[in-house]
This record gives structure tokens, C-alpha cells and sequence, in this order.
């Protein structure tokens, strides 16, 4: 039985340790961390752990009764404890991203190369979703050809709050076609580009700039385009097509009733994104546990992934200010991640 | 140039004429009579004919201006002007059906028997339809193995009129399930039966009684279902739906703009019947006009072909009293029909 | 933590238990009898339960460490436990069929209502399936106004074995449309009738006659259609469409990659049925857990729900011998379950 | 009856007069003129027109037997006939392009502007068909709110010789979007660019570099992206989606016989272009004759939009040498066209 360690109590923390507890098998959560010590308990309470909130993050990663380290706290306060648990051998799952900025992301990645093993998982959940995994299956069998062009879309409903950033976009939504986007076309980025569409007159946060049409170039030469939208009312949609040279592979519409109804067909759309990437959630956190509870590497999305997603949402976010290219150049790769 | 004679300018009959002067090539009008002088008089006009009304069914058909009959009339006077038109060698083209009773129809088929070759088409113009042409195909390359099963669903939005009778499902409706099915199966019938649904409770019409499920039996064992609602509020719909022995065919959704709006990813259902057969009349009577105009024998449904789906639909309302199932004896078909 | 006790080691009882284990929290297991002795250590040694099997389903039952019996034994075998876990109040869940004999399925209702609590559930599993719940949601929401007539497809490409008999596609594959329609449409069943269509000639099961179209009706009229056909070759495929008296709603296809190649736009239909209800089985287990680990009553399908589909199935045989109607009387439902 | 003379007999001209002749009303043709004598008497021939070849295009347009005149002929020789119809008031049907280079297509709006009034239709009749007809209604009609973002695909299995150019992908395909999209967004073009993607590697005329990523920005701000590929192997498809404010619309796949087998639920795609925009064929024409024959001035693609259409595919062929963005003047539309 697996002893995670979670640091940090806030909404994505509460899916995880929930699959933990009542989804999944082999592991059990035996410590907790939040810079709030109320919503530790408050977790503690909720999933009757019966346990103690740690008084530190240092405590709880130095813990003898955690094995392996959650990293679920706010985004730019990912690096210290992923270091400082990599430094005492403790395998590492962080939520995205592995780090705010390249240079700490980088940072990660060498630590984890000088280890010579790989011990952090980056939780870019995509890749586990059966939809998705069954494209990759379908590109990967070649029933389509070698992957040529892409078109993706990743549309919200509105924004969750007024104080939502056109920044968000990219680093909130744009950052998963990012973590999927090479790994379907098998090779490595040259460039991103984003630029300002039409603007959405119907946006309500003051902060926000929208849709935007998000451009990345892999090295193969592949064109894949993003159309990202916070406001599109209708509902929460991701949508991913890859156009082979003899044939296109594309997720499905997610299921739902087929309706006949007031001169139409129809079938609905959810406004909530809460349960597109549920069943994902689930299998990444499981194959976690499966690989780290056996004294395996784990597999899924490495350091190496989370780097150059966040190296690639900086650049984008750079790009947006004047809509040009920006090259993308990670550095070599080390063998680690090959 | 073929001279068609026109009897009878309801709806059909300006559907048709519509078709020859516009839209078709071949043919053109150069008799119309209606009992209802006035609407003869109407049509002309509308279609700048530059031709006087016929003053009865006889000189109409005797008329030296006339290659061939077009039967547009009441329902119940079809024989006698297909008679007629027979005994002088002038092709027919008759709306359906061919007679309302079985022993007129079977009297038409006598007659055109005698004459040793096909003069008559029946305007069940599914037939015709260039998605029941496809399914027919499909079926009859083998992609699907020996049809076994059938579902069919025939919908309208609402009765036309408040007069909307029980009977009228059958003759109306039902009669183009009866028209097809054989065709697509490739067999006769062995019999039907109808059968009443729930009650539909928003039904205005106080003649009419529905929704109705009728089943298709034919000699080779298969079981073909029809759904008729002439209530069905959300449109008019018609679907058919093969079962074979290695897969299924059916017809498609009809095409329109896909919309995702609302919660909701959609297509339209049109409120009309209007548009879906356009092209099949349109080919239908091409094909007469082909035929006929080069002194071929008609390929389309033939006399034969009316009497059986008079004689079904007859025994169909018959069924219908107490929903029993009833044999169908067609008697043995004429070699002209093989 | 509730504790089970499992009779039968067979397929499906791996599938609860591997779910009980792995996927679903709040209950483990505490005791395995199989009248196989070494197929319950097999088990055990699988899921390294850390116990002894069971010497008899009497030491079973009455064991200190079982709370609840679940009875995965043999179709016909399932009477015996269900009474005496009933006797000593210990709740049971059993795999479908309740009883395969109507009177011994009447004799366990009969024991649970004199009980004067519902202590039973059945694992009719599709009520749990989240699309035939959406779908069930959509009709009691009003969307589709008072159901009238209903058509269901229930497809394998193959029978599973030679040994496949005609009476085994109404005990495995037609239960579960009786076990979901008369839901679907809140009401009782008034006859059933089983037709066998056009032969299927590329069936190689001796004792297999099929496809077969078996009707329900209902006691407001509604009438529902069932195709059944155990040599579909294309795949496994259920589906249910619910016609109400303002529009339809039907069971979504189920998603997979949707492809262009080849001069064809298509998704994949799966040939294993595994995959189409394992949602529905997780579901319906923990919804049994969590009830009767706090002390309630099971709402899942109840040992009425099991009596009615096994006399429903039973006469469903009977008219499956000359294809008549047979009419179906279950005498007065208990207080215990309206 | 309006008399049309025909300039050029290749395959659209036979498309056009074959629908004169058969499917349309109100026009005839009483002249032809092809450079090779021989393709004109054969198209006499065909079409049983009972006319003498024209002995040359002044002799053609000047014939008072001429009402209208059609002009089939190569692409780089419109220009001539269109003037000197337009020099003695005869109104000019030209088949894409007005012209092939801006110079000359600018010549012939001049010409029509000192006209005073619209005396040319071009041949861009996706405008008639009615799946774009029914999206660009929609978008008309609000459902999606103000249109903000585009995607296209315009995909041929082959390349139909092997001396395709690539940039006959302009100028033969994705001319047909420049002509669409400014109509469907109803804004005029800023910008164009053209970017290669990953090259296809089964790819065999030598002359062609492709797939191809083509991007219209409008002054709006809405962005427009065209994805073409000339070797899609998998058929002829047209897609196009537009996103709105509130909601996408776009159009349907085109509807075929639904079929489910080998594990596949698919319909079919044509290799074939030709029938897809058959119909629009057909109602531009019927369009052209029902304005021409009454006096009024066409109103269906005019020399403006030819001009724009020519201008813009230029400017794509100078963005395809390297990729970059090449921004759009048309200088200042004319009254005439608003």
C-alpha cells in the first residue's frame, strides 16, 4: 500500500484524493499539507483519514509514513517540494504545471536527470483519456498515414470568474493541446503563434481577450491550429483532428441522448467540464500508483514533458502581444526522457 | 417531344406539370381537363400552356395532341381513364393509387396483361429517391447478406386536417412502406398486420387513431416494422432500416447545418414533406418520359405493383379492426411483371 | 467496511469482485465458497484475500464475518442462498436471474415481503448504465411527452459458444430489455410475444433459431419492439429508442475515434460486449454498498423486478414455440415495492 | 426564351448547356464558337441544337440570334469576349475566373461600372448551393451570434492529371472559399497567407507542394483558416464551420446509405467531385436566366467579386513563396456593388 503525502487542499486535490480513496487500489493518503491549516483538516475530515495535518511541507516530505509526494498546491509554489522530495528519493506526482517559469521547470529536469531515473509525473491528464488514447492507438497503427496538419478546439462555456486573464487561456486550457499535440504527432515543436481572432462581444471579464487562434509548427513540418474560446456559450467542448496523409482520425462528440424534438435533432453539450477528463484523472492517478508502488519508473507525462509545455505556453504568451512566430528551441533532450 | 394529356389539377398534378415544364426534358403538355373547369383554365394559365381545357375525359384521351394519359384525379376515378387510355395503345402515368379497390386494380392489370405489354406507371415514386436507390444498392451488392429484418418509421408532424381519418394513415402513409419493402427485400409479402400504439393524447383529429406499429411479413420469413405518427409534433421523418445477415443499411438523416448552440449540438427536421421526394418525382417522371418517348415499355412500379399495394393496404385496414394478422393472396403474378 | 461473502467464482463474479477490490470502497470480501473448491482459491490467491475458502454455503452465510451475501453461483442455484440469508436478516445481492423457475422466484418475494423490507437486489445492471440513466432522465423530464412505442436492437456478432441454444437469447440478452422497458416506460407489462424472422443461414449453433422480434406491450397500450440477433457479425450493439407523444429519444451510439479513410467516414463498433456495461456494474455494486452498509434498504432492481423478468422471460419461451401472444399476469404487486 | 451564345466547349460548358437543354427552362442556345471547330459540332451534335458552329467570338456575341452570352472558354481568355458583350449591352455569364490576372479582372469592373449597371454573373456557385445557402442563412439569422473564427477543408483524393500545379490548388480550389467566406462573414478580406504543412510523401506529380494551410483574416478580425490537400485518398469533401459568438455552424457531411459492418458504423464519401455541387450548378444558372430574361441584373457573383476572388488568389500564389502574410487593397468598392 502506497503512503502518498499531499500537499495542498484545493479543488483538484480533492479529485485526486478522492479517486485515492475511493476509486482506486494500492495506495492511502497519510499525510496533509496546506499553507491553510483549516482545509487540511477540513480533507482530513471530509475522506476520515485520521490522521494529523503536517506542519510542514518539510515535515510531511521528510515524513517515514509517506513513500511518494502529491505536489497539488498553487502553481508557482511547485518546485521546492518536487526538488526537495527528488533529493530523498521520493517519486513526485505535481499537478500541471511542473513549473511557472522555464527556468524552474528546467531546474527540475536536471535534477531529475542527475538522479538517472525518472520520479516525477506531470499531471497532464489527457494522454489517459480513452478518447484520446484510442486516436494515438489509431495514428500509431498508421490508419491514417503520417500525421500532416491538425485542427483542435477547446472551448468553455464563459469564464469561471470576472477576474479570468486572456494569460489563462494559455496556461489553463491551451497548455493541454500543448502536452498532447507532439505526443500525437510523434515529434518534437519548431514554433507556436497566437493570435487574436475577432474579438467576443459578448465577453464579460475586463481581463480577458478573446478567441484567440493558437498555431503550432512541429519540426516535421505539421501545422496544427487551436481555436481557443472561453466564451462560447454553448458549452464545454475539446475537440482534436488529426489529418493523415491517407486518411483524418478525430475524437468523437461525447455521447449523450439522441433527441427528436421541435424540428430537431439534437444531442447535448455540457456547460461543466467536470466530467470530460473524469475516467482520465482516474487512470493517470492509477498508473501512478501501479508503476511507483512497484518500485517502477513511471511512464506518464515525465519532467521533461512538463518543461517544454510550460516552455511553449511562455512562448505563446509572449507571441500574443504582437500575433508573430516564436521559436521554440528546449535545449537537447536528455536520454532519460527518450 | 411526348404530348401528355393532364387529367386532374390538385396538388400532385401541379407538382408534376411543374416538373415537365421546368424542370424535366422530353415532354410537354398539350391537354388538361379537370371536372372543375376553372382550375383547368388556372393551370394553363399559370403555365402559359397556350391550350384550351379538354371538355371531358374522352376527348382528352382521344385527342390527337396526346401521345400519353397522366392520371392526376381523385383517388376513386383512376380506372376508368387508364382504361380507356389502354384500349387506344396511349401509355399511362397514374398517381397513386392505381384503383381504391382491389378488384378495379386487379382489373387494370387484367387489361394491360392482355394488351402482352407494360403501358401503365404508378407514381410510387420512392422508388425513385436517390437514398432509397442507394440503400437499394447496397443491399442488392451484398454488403449487407440477405435482408432478415426491416424497421421502418413514417412520421408527420400533425394531421393536415381536422377530417384526418385512421384509414388515411394507410392509404397516405403506409402504402410507401408497402411500395418499398418488397422492392428492398426483395420479396413478396405473406402478410400484415396493425396493430394500435398507446394512444397519442395531443391527437386533434377525432376521425383518427394512433400511432399505429404495422408489421410486414414477407414470404422468405423476414419481419418489417412501420411506425406511423401522424403526430409526431418534432417533424416529418421517414426512415428504413435493413437488417441483413452480415450487417445493417439504412437511410440517412437528411442533410442540414449542424449547429452547436444551447447545450445542444443540432440538425433540422423540417415541419414539411414537401422537399424530401422533389428529386424522386423529378425522376420519376424523366424516367416515364424516357421511356415512353422512345417507345420502350415503362421500367417504373407497374400496374402490377399498384394492385398488390392496394390489395396490401386494403387488407391493412382490415387488420386494423382488431389487429389480427391477415393473409395476403395475390394470386399467381403475370409473367409480364417477372 | 462491509464484509461479503461470495458463492461462485465464475466470470462475473470476477468482475464484482475485481471491482469490490480495485474499484469501489466500503466493502471487502470476507468469505468465497465455489462448489469447485480450488476455482475459490484461485480467487482468493488472485485478489490475495488473506483467507480460507468457505467449507459450505451454510458456514458461508452464517458466518460472523459475512454481513452480506452475494450469490454468483449458477443460474439455477440462486433460490437456495437468497432464503437462508434472508432467514438470518443478512442482505443479499444476486446475479440475474433472481430464479430461474417463476415459482421459486415468487417464493423468494413472497419470503421478503413477509420480511417487511427489501433485502434483495438483482443485478440487472443496465438501469445503472449512465446513458440508459440520461435516457430514462430525458422521458421522466417530459422531453419526449408520454411514451408510446418503443424499438430496441440487442446485437453480438457470434453466439460464444456451439452450444448455443435458441431460450438462451431470451435468458442472456432479451432479460435485460424486460428488465429496463417496462422502467423506461413506468408501467407494468400486459403480453409478450417472440417471432423468429427470416433465418439467419450463416448461424452455426445447432440449437440456435434466430434472429427473433420479440414485442412487448404494456398495459396503457405501448408497444415496444425488440430485435434480437445473436449472429450480427458487425458487433455487439444495444440500443433503445422511446417514441413519445412529442418527440424520440434513443440511446447515443457509442463513441469511439471517428475516421475518414478509404471512401468512408466510420467509427468502430467493438465485437466484445465487455466494455459496454462496465460502468453500469461499478455503479449498481457501490449503490448496493453504500445502501446497505448504512443500514438501508437496496433500491436497486428488487426481487419483484427479478419475478416479473424471469415470468416474463419464462412466457417469452412459451410464445417463442408458435409465436403467439401470451398474456402476462403477475398477480398483485406488494406494498413493498411501489 | 432567352438565347444564350456559347463560347467554349469543355467539360463545365457541357455541365451548363447540358442543364439548359434538360433540367432548366427559359433559355436556349442559339450559337456556339469553340478555337477547335470540331468540339463545337460535336456539342451541336450532342445536344441536337440544330445550329451552325460560330466562325468567330465577334461573329457569336455580335449575332442578333444572341440575347446572352456564355464564356466557357480557357481561363487566361475571358476577358476579351466579356468587354466586347458588355461594349453592345449583352449580359455575360463567365465561368471562373473573371479573369486571371488583376489587371484585367479590374479592366472588366471598370468597363461594367461606366456601364452603370451589373451586367455579369461569375460562375462561384457555391453561393446556390443549398447546404451553404442554409449556413449562411443561419448566420443571417443570428443563431450563432457574430461570426468570429472560421475552418475549411476542401480535400480531393488525387490529383486529377499529373501535371498538377500547385498553383492550380489556388486557383482551382481554394478560390472557391475566397469566394464563399467574405459572404458567409460578411466582411471583406485584410489579409491572405499560405503555408505548406508536413509534405505528403505519396504525393506523385512532380509540380505539386502540398497539403497547403491557407489563412484569410477579414477586417473584422475574424480569422479564416483553409486546410487543402489535393491527396487526401479518402475522398472528395468540402467541410466548412464557422464560429459565432454564441454558437458554430457549419455544414452537414453529405448523407449516404448508413451502414453498419466489420465492426464499423459508416457512410460513404465520393472520389468524385461531381456531384455535390450539381444542384448549384443548376440554380445559379436558372438564377442568371430568371434575372437576364425578365431585364433585371443579375445578383449572383459579380465582376466585383471576380475581381476580389482573382486579387486574392494572386496575392495567395506571392505568399505561398515564402509563407508570410500578404495584406489585400482592392482600392474602393464601387457603388455599383454594395
Amino acid at each position: 500500500m502506497l503512503r502518498f503525502g499531499v500537499i495542498g487542499c484545493g479543488y483538484i486535490s480533492h479529485v485526486h484524493v478522492n479517486d485515492i480513496v475511493n476509486n482506486l487500489h494500492g495506495a492511502k493518503v497519510t499525510a496533509i499539507y496546506d499553507i491553510n491549516k483549516s482545509a487540511a483538516e477540513q480533507m482530513i475530515d471530509e475522506f476520515d483519514l485520521g490522521i494529523e495535518p503536517s506542519k510542514s511541507i518539510d515535515e510531511l516530505i521528510n515524513s517515514s509514513e509517506v513513500d511518494s509526494v502529491l505536489v497539488f498546491s498553487k502553481n508557482d509554489t511547485h518546485t521546492e517540494p518536487i526538488l526537495k522530495a527528488l533529493a530523498i528519493d521520493k517519486p513526485v506526482f505535481t499537478e500541471k504545471p511542473l513549473a511557472t517559469t522555464t527556468e524552474e521547470a528546467k531546474q527540475i529536469v536536471d535534477a531529475e536527470v542527475k538522479k538517472g531515473k525518472r520520479m516525477i509525473q506531470v499531471g497532464y491528464m489527457r494522454r489517459y483519456d480513452p478518447y484520446y488514447q484510442e486516436l494515438k492507438q489509431t495514428i500509431d497503427n498508421g490508419e491514417i498515414g503520417t500525421p500532416l496538419m491538425g485542427y483542435c478546439r477547446h472551448f468553455a462555456p464563459a469564464p469561471t470568474t470576472n477576474d479570468f486573464q486572456t494569460s489563462d487561456v494559455i496556461n489553463d486550457s491551451f497548455v493541454h493541446e500543448i502536452s498532447v499535440v507532439s505526443w500525437l504527432f510523434n515529434d518534437d515543436y519548431k514554433s507556436v503563434q497566437v493570435q487574436y481572432a475577432r474579438p467576443n462581444s459578448t465577453n464579460t471579464a475586463a481581463g480577458l481577450k478573446e478567441p484567440q487562434v493558437a498555431t503550432l509548427k512541429l519540426k516535421n513540418g505539421a501545422i496544427v491550429n487551436t481555436y481557443l474560446d472561453i466564451n462560447s456559450h454553448y458549452g464545454y467542448e475539446v475537440k482534436c483532428q488529426v489529418i493523415g496523409e491517407t486518411g483524418i482520425a478525430e475524437l468523437p462528440d461525447m455521447p449523450s441522448t439522441r433527441v427528436h424534438k421541435d424540428e430537431k435533432i439534437y444531442n447535448s453539450v455540457p456547460l461543466e467540464s467536470g466530467g470530460r477528463f473524469e475516467k482520465a484523472f482516474q487512470l493517470e492517478f492509477q498508473d501512478f500508483i501501479d508503476h511507483v508502488s512497484t518500485g517502477k519508473e513511471p511512464t506518464g507525462p515525465s519532467a521533461w514533458t512538463g518543461y517544454t509545455v510550460t516552455f511553449t505556453a511562455n512562448k505563446a504568451l509572449e507571441s500574443l502581444k504582437n500575433g508573430q512566430i516564436v521559436d521554440l528551441e528546449f535545449g537537447q533532450k536528455p536520454d532519460l526522457y527518450k
